[in-house]
């Protein structure tokens, strides 16, 4: 019984073809677009040129702004192979692994190069769909390019400032021959343009849902840095019993980890950021708002898509219970647990589409810390690192944690901070309806621990 | 218990400051926009100069073109009178009425027009949004000048080719001093700038998140003509019993309505549309699938969003059963139905919530077919038929009825097709427990029955 929301997708194939300078955020946009997606069941895949170049000129050593001299005839031979290489790989996984949406990130820059490869879209049916990163504000690019010297391949070896110097000569060398997209000379082509970030945004063409969705979503992001804190609620009453669903209180030890919960938050914060105010979004379960009750923060918003999974029929049983009960529904849980719906009651796929709003949301929100339930931080957890779906829905997220994301350029720094107050484990592994020993603040070492101490993903 | 979704709004107050030249679409664009966010809670009023015009100046009698000429003193005074009369209700309005989105509804045609606004809005700690509707397209503009000759107050005593060259006399006067909007000279704005309906979209400065809603929502409207068939499904076993929720199958008279359904929708199509193909949309429950399963059109799809109310607790017990158990729920729902949340369940601003996505997937479509249930339903028609949220949760629904909504440039013809097959009454009035009699699709006399037979609002 298939359920449509925006996953679903009527035949139809886009290539976002990427547009633009170097320094201009696109890898960074083509990325996140592939993570968001990907998240929503949209089969999505990023084809860097810049990857493919390192391997085929991988005789070449370092790549010194010199190889992307215009005159240089090695240089350009090499790129135009790595062109073709990225654009033939894309155009196989269209066709043979059904892909969907296709990004081609390189700079494209010129508009001979668009056009051809708007002909080869045309060809293939697929939708060719322009997004050009345009910026001409110079603290934005020297910003951006800080986080491509930090982080790209090409200057693994390179200091600092050799590194700033270099890659500002290779822009220029793209400069040379760059054509930006213009709503008069590009008025036939389906294009987004965005101007400094989403300061100004053009929009040509947009015509199906699908290209509206990336649009939307290429509006809402922000490139301010920030952190986003997420914490299950306080051990609760089911929990103890080892029941599910429910709008059980905080158990004793629950509120301790409330109480403690604004020092977590602080520590983590770091001395110089103690004053950063934070937004506080919880459920509209009595066990997320109890646990945010402590903190001192002024701006508490309570969502409903951020209720936990509901059981329907087995809401307030245990494993146990529903296994006997419900022999054949335990099994089929166990067999596809991101697809499996509780009878009257929602599967995994189900909160995400729910999340959809929120994720978009939150990608407009700076400093944030979300109190939600097990299942619902998996999928949050699982659209900012890009946890694949048949994993998500199986990772430990212990309580009395708090997990901090801090979403650099190419990355996303992981840390979890534990409340040292003991706690039952509500991870069930597979084939089981018993759950891990009390634990403090861990799950049991059988669990698939996919959140390690610290983590770049 | 506030619980949040887009309705929620961080003190913003937005002015939307319509642009454009006379035959543009913005009146329709203005009053879907206060349709759809009044819908989402979102206090909004359209403020439209022309009527604030025709109220000071109704001594003038007719509009012919030549009170529009930039040379008539007269003219131009009461032109000027009536934009200030709008303005300054608009200002009162947000600040007596706690207004969140005003929009002013006129031609704002020059910049030293908007430069005012402009001032006002900031002086008043109100953020302006330009909202420009810019058109070249003679096919999209005649169509306009149709809609408009045919519904505007202006015209209502003119012969249409009268009507067509003085409308069109009228532009020419505007376009005298018609200023258009500019990245580069407005590049400080706020505005969105829509160039032949949605064809190209130009996004400048689009901060807060109530603005990007706003303008996702106008990126998604399109003014092809068509209609939208709404039905409940067939009788269910659940409901010749009384009982709510569940995913019970149909009744024997549900399965007739099933079957006969194809026959109402080819009937409401008339002859000429006969081989219009509709998308069918059902919610994943069994009664709508059963219900839409003799329909030929191949493009079918499900929506959890369509979903019935969940009832929680309450789910599967019959209205008697409800009083019982939970008197003062019983009474706390009929106090206030639009706001009440079944324990573990959901209220019809719930509804709302989710099917904000649903609204904005219906706007990009063309001929649809929405199956689904009562609750649900009403949210969908309060949305179209912009009922207030009191009245919604109270409308009559009827089984086995098929309900026709066609949207025109300032109305909506409603007209509804009765199956003639008996079902019961699903129609509980306020205070009682007690369902209506069995009728013959349609509910007892007492039932509000918002929609007539045919009706335009």
């Amino acid at each position: 019984m298939p359920v449509y929301s925006i996953s679903h997708v009527e035949n139809v194939r886009v290539c976002v073809v990427m547009v633009g300078l170097p320094a201009r955020g696109k890898s960074l946009i083509a990325q996140k677009i592939v993570r968001y997606l990907s998240w929503l069941s949209i089969k999505s895949k990023c084809f860097n040129v810049g990857g493919y170049r390192r391997e085929l000129a991988a005789d070449v050593g370092d790549f010194t702004a010199e190889f992307f001299d215009p005159t240089n005839k090695r240089g350009l031979q090499y790129r135009q192979s790595a062109v073709d290489s990225a654009i033939n790989d894309m155009m196989k996984w269209f066709v043979n692994e059904n892909g969907v949406v296709g990004i081609l990130d390189a700079t494209n820059s010129t508009k001979q190069r668009r056009a051809e490869i708007l002909k080869l879209c045309r060809d293939n049916y697929i939708e060719p769909m322009f997004l050009e990163s345009w910026c001409d504000d110079q603290d934005l690019i020297l910003q951006n390019i800080l986080d491509v010297k930090t982080t790209s391949p090409d200057y693994v070896n390179s200091e600092s400032e050799y590194a700033t110097k270099d890659f500002l000569k290779r822009i220029k060398f793209y400069e040379q021959n760059y054509e930006t997209m213009d709503v008069k000379h590009d008025s036939d082509l389906t294009f987004i343009k965005l101007v400094n970030v989403n300061q100004q945004i053009i929009l040509n063409r947009i015509e199906s849902y699908l290209e509206s969705r990336i649009v939307y979503y290429v509006m809402n992001l922000h490139i301010k840095p920030r952190s986003i804190y997420l914490s299950r609620h306080g051990e609760s009453e089911y929990n103890l019993t080892g029941q599910i669903g429910g709008d059980a209180n905080l158990s004793e030890r629950g509120w301790r980890y409330a109480k403690k919960l604004p020092e977590l938050v602080l520590k983590s914060l770091g001395e110089e950021n103690k004053h950063t105010n934070l937004t506080v979004w919880t459920s509209t379960l009595n066990r997320t708002q109890q646990t945010a009750s402590f903190l001192p923060y002024k701006k508490k918003l309570q969502w409903k898509a951020l209720d936990e999974l509901d059981a329907g029929e087995c809401d307030g049983m245990t494993y146990e219970e529903i296994e006997q009960k419900f022999p054949e529904d335990f099994k089929a849980r166990d067999d596809n647990k991101y697809e499996y719906r509780y009878r009257g009651g929602e599967s995994y796929r189900d909160i995400v589409i729910r999340l959809e709003p929120i994720i978009m949301e939150l990608e407009r929100q700076e400093n944030i810390l979300i109190i939600t339930h097990q299942a619902v931080l998996r999928c949050l957890y699982a659209y900012f690192m890009n946890v694949p779906q048949e994993e998500s829905p199986w990772m430990s997220i212990p309580l009395h944690t708090l997990i901090k994301l801090e979403p650099r350029a190419y990355s996303t720094i992981v840390s979890r901070i534990k409340a040292d107050i003991p706690a039952v484990s509500t991870y069930k592994e597979k084939g089981t309806s018993q759950l891990g020993e009390i634990v403090n603040g861990t799950t049991s070492s059988k669990s698939r621990d996919l959140i390690n101490d610290s983590k770049c993903v």
